[in-house]
């Protein structure tokens, strides 16, 4: 008997299945899996368990687990809630490899179900027995026909097998992807939908997946995020594996992030995080579905080819207005349509004489007269060193059987020469005659738009290279003293290397009388309490003063305002600060993310920072050139950058404080919720940078210490 | 003997059709539309012309057109060049009544075939006999069989009859929306794609139908607009009757409009004049063929129902994840997502206890359990205010066959009742089923992006009523003083309304001093010439100077720069004004454009306005409303508005300024090309505008004139 395969194994290449809670209908959930293993040949052994019957679909029909003739590889229960529990009790002890909870009635269902899936939680953790689910659509591997779900989108025909795999937490999302990839033709390798997430995550699955010979591209559907190192660890395995990722991560809206919330009972980090988290690991992130099917099938196409980080294409199409089309839908996408050289353009032109050949090539209806038109066309393009990447407009072409034999011969000449360019076709059908595309190496897509987008998707594929490996940052405890007011924070924050000036503090009108006099000038003066954070709406700040006697009064009436306004708040004292200008205005901030911990921002700050949301943020720490990245995404980047006649602002320092700042965050993340610096002030190349305003807001635990 | 019917009702109701280049083989192009107008049943006359073949595909040929047994109502033109020429003339002769030039060999094939195109455009001219192209794809009428076109598209089988309408300039554009829209079932009435319109234009086309009976939508593919004129024309008409416009106008892109250049051989109007005009007009603008075919058959399916201005939709889908999914592409197609009402909630927690049902509703799996529950669940949303739309996800699920019943059960039974409230799904497939869908009203779209998209097109249905017509302003010469300096152009403007301070001029150093004393504070000083228009480049103005000395020094710093970097201006002088700081800085401007003539713009200011490239635009005239409407699109608006505590900006006086630019610009749209008001500072409510400085640009005659 053999011993049974254990976690994704036992899950994916399973060598028995025992169907728990097993219908002999094929159309009820307990019949299903039974059936579509049945249909689809699943190889090994399927051992019905349902206490009622002695024969289930034909096979043998066992009445507990424990009677099995041996302990199986996998177990699909379908058994609701408590009933459920049982069972994964038994497995346990029996030592079965995996189980798959395809039955409801956990924490979806209320307090009742959430105290059942805690017992699931505990039982996997004690265990080591992996636990797919509760509540979810379970797995399918194509190739050894494992059906370890009751989707009806396996009902019919299972998709072609290939090197995709799909890895969702929902299961209606899951299939969905599922199903188009099998209308399209695209070949499959593994499917899980991790549902409730009680043990295996999707995080999980991915990390196995990035190992698992038959993967060779990843479909990455998130709700939520339970674990960020985990899904961290599995990113960073994809990545090391060299194994594509394509994240399609809902929940990008108020609206959708609100609805998540109902959905999946857990609150997701940031979405902005997830976009730098994925940005940090090479994933390329899509927001519809039909994006990461038909992104993920092209990839799988392309295989190792790759177009390098910057998009672009040489266009052909068979009409000027397709053309025009495509140059549109290329620039909405950030694909760059460079015109060919004049050699390539001749070369063009003695085929095709009415052809305008500068990009996009308007080839006329010439391009389908014959396969060595189209072939001479499309390698002048490739032999083209000006675009990564030539894009085929066939439309609805390889409908017509006389067009589809031309521009297949052409094509598979082509690809069989060049191996390493890429070629991407916007074709709308038949679903073969994609699937001889791809067999070709050929990116398809189904239209002008998807294909641009493709294409940009495909230059993202070679950006997560671990040039620069994460520094490890030593953690640290912060005093409470650090956040207690704005010079205390500015301190703490000063020896970190962020550019603060050192304040002067009065406590008495003389004190500031003094202060203002030894400044010179125009001067501030600032209210200093730990309770005072909006010191602007309490009347705390006073602008433009001069001299010693303005100061004076400034200081009475600052320390009057705030005894109005806030009579309970502890005074420490007015900071006097020279009134700082010039330069431009951003703030950097930090703030710890409920999945992924501390991430650094920069943005342009003043009046416009809310209007035009312009900001940038990694995952910290950020190296120096990560944070030079960070300052050049920024819309703001022309004006450091000298737009418009202005000098070339201090980036070098800038950058500099981004990673210190980004430096402590990570250090000090056990205690600080968030840090704000605004404004930072960016002065004028080698004139450096220097920071007027800071807070530091400690973490909840903090804030109710300070409560009690 | 009929009297020919003349101009489209011959092209599209034509009772006798010749073809002339006709050919015996149906795969030729002179063949094919004999071949299409017999298998799809052409109920009128068709005549084959060609003088070697006595039989055509079992049709009587005649050797010439003279010949024929009566003057057809149509011709079509399958010799090329030349050849078509001399059909023309005979046909104008004899009184045909159209004609369509689907041969090549014209303006596309260089000087030549130029040549030839004028000479179609003067016969068509001078005799009144329409003429279509050349070098174009025809016409089709589905109701009557009149195929006037070799396209492929048609080769197969007709689009079902029904109400949409397809007016295009390029063929494959057109015949590719024809095919997309076939291909899901929708009903089509009339194709024409116009060519290179050497008469007939897609916008005569568009006005024709805009009248027509059998046409309920237009979709409307532009490459370039030849007229203005008689494209607003085609709007206003389509507007007044009624009839949704859904407009794809390629070339927005700068890559895009280069190669509609060499594609059209004609410049259009920037893009963003042709938004306008749209938007003025209700068009709904789309940006690529999937949402045009798409769109368009949502409106058709709807017929009079209306969603309001402001879109939003209640979401019902069977799975939480869709539901995440629907709200987050409302979101990013503007698409509000409002709570339904606890009334609405409980109504359908009653039936759905496991449903979530604040918005987006997850309806479970239970949503497809029976007709009954799906009824009511969709009714509840429907009934429910708060929402303008229900939005219901299908997914792939109409290709069960029992899902399909329940679903096409409970849809039949909510739109028979709800006859003003308008559903939109998402279903992508199969095509008899969503023909179905659309039979009943509903709005079908196959993927949950194409449905926001969509909802978010049906609110812009009711936009272009004409609540406030053009003001027909009287037109007037400008002098050429006018536009002589700065001086001037201020000295114009303020007789116009717009906000401009009487400036002081000196002439000579002692005059300068004499004017900042008599200003008193600071006062900048400018050099005054019609020669020196970017005058801080050469050192000609001077800011922030102050008292009587300073200003003798600066103006002959002024006058010095002049001589040395512009020795061979004319100096006019220099203005003398005083420093005018605060306010919210922006732009105005105005423009003649080659299309649809004078437009006025309205942005933001200062550094920021390149990087943010915040500005709105409209066709000139605008009213006070439009005005206020252009000021409300910019993001710069909250900074009007009283962001951050700011007093509110004087909008009022600003939009007094937009409208009297907008009828200065259109009074003297003869002799101007270009007109910059830059800055204009708008102070806080109640104080006013003020505007700094002025350039008018005339048109080009007058540089032409100057140049003499």
């Amino acid at each position: 008997m053999n011993v049974p395969s254990k976690g994704f194994e036992a899950i994916f290449q399973p060598r028995s299945i025992a169907v728990i809670g097993a219908s002999s209908d094929p159309n009820k959930t307990g019949g299903r899996p039974i059936h579509m293993l049945k249909i689809h040949g699943f190889a090994g052994a399927i051992y019905p368990v349902n206490p009622k019957s002695a024969e289930i679909q034909g096979l043998k029909a066992y009445p507990s687990l424990t009677e099995l003739p041996e302990v199986p590889d996998l177990i699909l229960v379908l058994v609701p809630g408590a009933a459920a529990v049982s069972v994964l009790e038994v497995a346990a002890e029996l030592g079965v490899g995996a189980a798959i909870v395809l039955s409801a009635g956990f924490a979806e269902n209320g307090p009742e179900g959430a105290v059942l899936q805690q017992r699931v939680s505990e039982l996997a953790t004690q265990s080591g027995m992996r636990i797919v689910g509760p509540n979810c659509l379970g797995s399918v591997s194509v190739g050894n026909r494992a059906v370890g779900t009751f989707s009806i989108s396996m009902e019919k025909e299972m998709p072609a097998t290939g090197g995709i795999s799909i890895v969702t937490q929902s299961g209606n999302i899951g299939s969905a992807a599922l199903s188009l990839l099998a209308e399209s033709g695209a070949g499959v390798a593994r499917f899980i939908a991790t549902g409730n997430e009680a043990d295996v995550q999707a995080s999980d699955a991915l990390f196995w997946l990035a190992r698992d010979a038959e993967t060779k591209v990843i479909l990455l559907g998130l709700e939520t995020c339970r674990d960020g190192g985990r899904l961290i660890a599995g990113l960073e395995a994809a990545r090391d594996a060299g194994k594509p990722v394509i994240a399609l991560k809902i929940g990008t809206s108020e609206a959708g992030q609100k609805a998540a919330l109902s959905h999946t009972g857990g609150l997701a980090g940031s979405d902005r995080v997830f976009d730098a988290v994925f940005k940090r690991y090479g994933v390329v992130r899509v927001h519809s579905l039909e994006d990461l099917v038909q992104i993920g099938a092209a990839v799988e196409a392309i295989g190792t080819r790759r177009i390098g980080t910057t998009p672009s294409a040489a266009m052909v199409a068979a009409s000027g207005g397709f053309g025009v089309m495509m140059a549109d839908a290329a620039a909405a996408h950030g694909v760059a349509v460079n015109p060919l050289s004049a050699a390539s353009q001749a070369r063009i032109k003695e085929r095709l004489p009415l052809a305008s050949a500068v990009n996009p090539i308007d080839a006329t209806a010439q391009m389908s007269a014959d396969p060595d038109i189209l072939e001479n066309l499309v390698e002048a393009a490739l032999d083209d060193p000006a675009n990564s990447t030539v894009c085929l407009m066939l439309a609805l072409g390889m409908n017509n059987s006389r067009l589809r034999g031309i521009f297949t011969d052409a094509l598979q000449r082509i690809t069989d020469r060049h191996l390493d360019r890429t070629v991407v076709a916007c074709i709308s059908g038949p679903k073969d005659a994609i699937a001889d595309l791809r067999g070709m190496g050929i990116a398809c897509f189904p239209t002008i738009d998807a294909a641009m987008s493709g294409i940009a998707a495909l230059s993202r594929l070679e950006r997560g290279a671990p040039s620069e490996p994460m520094e490890t940052i030593a953690r640290a405890r912060l005093q409470p003293e650090a956040w207690r007011n704005e010079v205390t924070a500015k301190a703490a924050l000063r020896a970190a290397g962020l550019p603060f000036t050192e304040d002067l503090v009065a406590t008495t009108a003389q004190e500031a009388a003094e202060a203002a006099e030894s400044l010179g000038g125009a001067v501030v003066l600032k209210i200093l309490s730990p309770e005072i954070q909006h010191k602007s709406d309490i009347g705390g700040v006073e602008l433009g003063i001069q001299g010693g006697a303005d100061a004076r009064e400034a200081f009475t009436r600052i320390i009057n305002a705030a005894d109005r306004h806030a009579p309970a708040a502890r005074i420490d004292g007015v900071i006097v600060a020279p009134m700082t200008t010039g330069g431009t205005e951003l703030i950097l901030g930090a703030t710890c993310d409920a999945t992924f911990g501390p991430v650094v921002m920069v943005g342009l700050g003043g009046i416009f920072a809310e209007i035009f949301e312009d900001t940038a943020l990694e995952l910290a720490p950020v190296t120096k050139s990560q944070a030079a990245a960070m300052v050049r995404r920024l819309k703001a980047f022309a004006l450091l950058d000298g737009a418009r006649g202005r000098a070339p602002a201090d980036i070098d320092a800038l950058t500099d404080a981004i990673v210190a700042l980004s430096r402590f965050a990570l250090r000090h993340a056990e205690d600080v919720a968030e840090i704000d610096i605004n404004p930072l002030l960016v002065r004028d190349k080698g004139l450096g940078c220097v920071a007027l305003d800071a807070l530091i807001v400690p973490n909840s635990n903090h804030l109710a210490e300070a409560a009690e």
